[in-house]
């Protein structure tokens, strides 16, 4: 790792579940400001659900390939019996991704390729000072994110690890079946969109394609939805299946709230079926008449 | 439009319905910033209402005199039937305004002195290999303002446009009429003060002047509030009405929220009236005693 | 103060009550770049409590030691029959405080070692040309900012003023007595915790160590919680006192709210006892058999 680190990095991005009500995420930039001047700080989000790894991990991981090579900061740090280590990753892009080792950091370094080599951050003298347990990510990741930043060698940060052995997050698969996907929302955006573990080839699986209308079952309705490529091309206040910008199959409402028209929210089961409206296979139930 | 781009820009300012929930504002600065290192990135404000193109433009066109000569990147892109098309608008200040063609950006350059030349864009060589229909702030936008930050020449953009051509918003106007003006709220600000499509010379022309006492009607009340320089003229808890620092006339309450003390909000009609506390102009009306 | 401003600052950050959902952060830092295009601009929290001065002075101060030396803005600036003087305050740090003197900086040149040299801010030739009475981060601070920021004199700003005249902000101290503390909310975070106007030497004073489980009075119920140095050390969902990161006494849940557990909030009282865990300290009613 000594030799990315030589160069040092002009970005660090920093995605938390700080909030934006406190002065947390002013913090820990001042912390790194005081110690790498040169530094540009980009935001990707600090609004992910107090102490929700997964979601960390997921939003982290859908950000990172737009994201210049850079020192990246991951926040989502619940307190726990014993201390979660911190570590340090590097993956193949030259990017170093840093946080602590509960899996908040995983989705993302395989998205950047897998992770090169890892360093367990326990060198205290590279933190501040007076450090406490509950704000790791002023006391200690950010003098670290900062010492990284100004080309210091990874290796003052700790003893190598090996990156098999550091923690990773499982994400569910969706159930495929012959003629439905049983999937679930994994996220909702801004505009009330709601992303499902799910991806395009999952509904082909299934027997639908594009131009299709499906049957959506959640929340105990039934609803027959157009499977589009963007929900521009229903009328205004309809919902389609389309694809997300980021490659999940997400249902959305033009100019509209699919959260809202369907009181969904992240975490809830969805079916999708295919609908008897065009020539089906034949499957084994057709055969008897059912 | 060649000459203002060989220069490039150090600042790019930002505005969009994104919200700051999702990553979204994340990775289009990180779009930008993978392209165009030397950027400086200025949120102006990321919570327009969700695909609300008119006080996007608003909003936009308030901003952009306080800003420094930049890209300015405005983000406000309903999906549509058929895709809006994507113009960069250059103005007299030598700033571009980049974003769709659909009346977001122009309050704006005519905030700036008037579009001075148009683009369309279209060059699909400048965005992302991989872009979706709907996330054109990250896959077309960014990394066309990242093109341009960098002082490449804006012929590659697309074919010219006829500035004339461009959708323009139109902003209703009050209905100023002998004793009385019937406007509406047209902004909500963090405080709770209500703007108005009126400005002081409105209420002038209705016979109203700073130091008099008006009748305010709205949400089926009608109240008496003093017309004043700065709403801390008047008590804790009390109404006034004054111009806000964009030049607007606004009900404001001091250290208090006139939106909550009215029930009143974006889009509802405001009536404000001379009331008979000095002599009067001599009225039809009034001859026939009523 | 000459000194200090020669050098000029790389860095200015910014606290204040204007929001986000608003355009005034942007405006700020616009006027801003307009005038020291150089300029890093980190913020420290916007999403203060509207008007309110005590909550903006004690997160400023808590904020300040992490932050890089630079040019600090703090703008809650409720409005007043008579207009708050502006003030630029240096510090032993070499940095300068900038906003009204209404006490939103007085608790942070505290912890900044004292206010060593202040001026007026009254210079009306370095504000905006137009400048309003209602949005004065916009018209005189930030341009008063970027003066500062670019190296220039702060003898120009308006007339040196005696520091120990300067509006000063009082926090109201914990009642200790001898077997409990009554303290109050100050501070409730992102996360729920509460934190209070209490330090753990107070409740050291009344007998209570880390270790022990107290107990804790709040909006009418009775709850005994163990004091500990993190809410990690106690069971998911389970309540514990501890150290905050600001080294404040603070009421968290491991993995949950504190201020929904017990529906408490900033300004709420809260009394911590000793409870008759181990060998009380003899006391006068002891003796009588109470």
């Amino acid at each position: 790792m000594a030799d990315t680190a030589q160069a040092g990095y002009s970005w660090v991005t920093f995605l938390s579940d700080y909030g934006l009500d406190d002065v947390f995420v002013g913090v820990c930039k001042g912390v790194m400001a005081q110690r790498a001047p040169h530094l540009r700080i980009l935001d990707i989000c600090h609004l992910i659900e107090p102490q929700d790894v997964h979601q960390g991990a997921a939003v982290f991981a859908s950000a990172v390939a737009y994201l210049p090579r850079a020192v990246h900061l991951a926040m989502v740090d619940p307190l726990s019996a014993e201390t979660v280590r911190g570590v340090a990753v590097s993956t193949g892009d030259g990017s170093v991704l840093v946080g602590p080792d509960n899996g908040v950091l995983s989705l993302a370094w395989e998205a950047l390729g897998g992770a090169r080599t890892a360093r367990a951050v326990t060198n205290a003298e590279l933190w501040l000072p007076r450090h406490t347990g509950t704000f790791r990510g002023r006391d200690v990741f950010s003098p670290v994110v900062a010492h990284v930043a100004n080309g210091r060698s990874l290796d003052e940060l700790g003893p190598v690890l090996d990156p098999a052995e550091l923690v990773r997050i499982r994400v569910r698969p969706p159930s495929v079946d012959d003629d439905h996907v049983h999937g679930e929302v994994v996220n909702v955006d801004h505009f009330g969109n709601l992303s499902l573990n799910v991806v395009r080839s999952d509904l082909e699986a299934a027997g639908m394609t594009l131009g299709d209308t499906v049957e959506l079952r959640c929340s105990g309705r039934t609803k027959a939805v157009p499977f589009r490529l963007t929900h521009g091309e229903v009328p205004p206040g309809r919902l389609a299946l389309c694809e997300d910008s980021f490659r999940a199959v997400m249902i959305a409402a033009n100019l509209g709230s699919a959260t809202a028209a369907l009181c969904v929210g992240r975490g809830d089961p969805v079916v999708i079926s295919r609908m008897a409206q065009r020539p089906l296979r034949p499957r084994a139930s057709d055969r008897t008449g059912d």
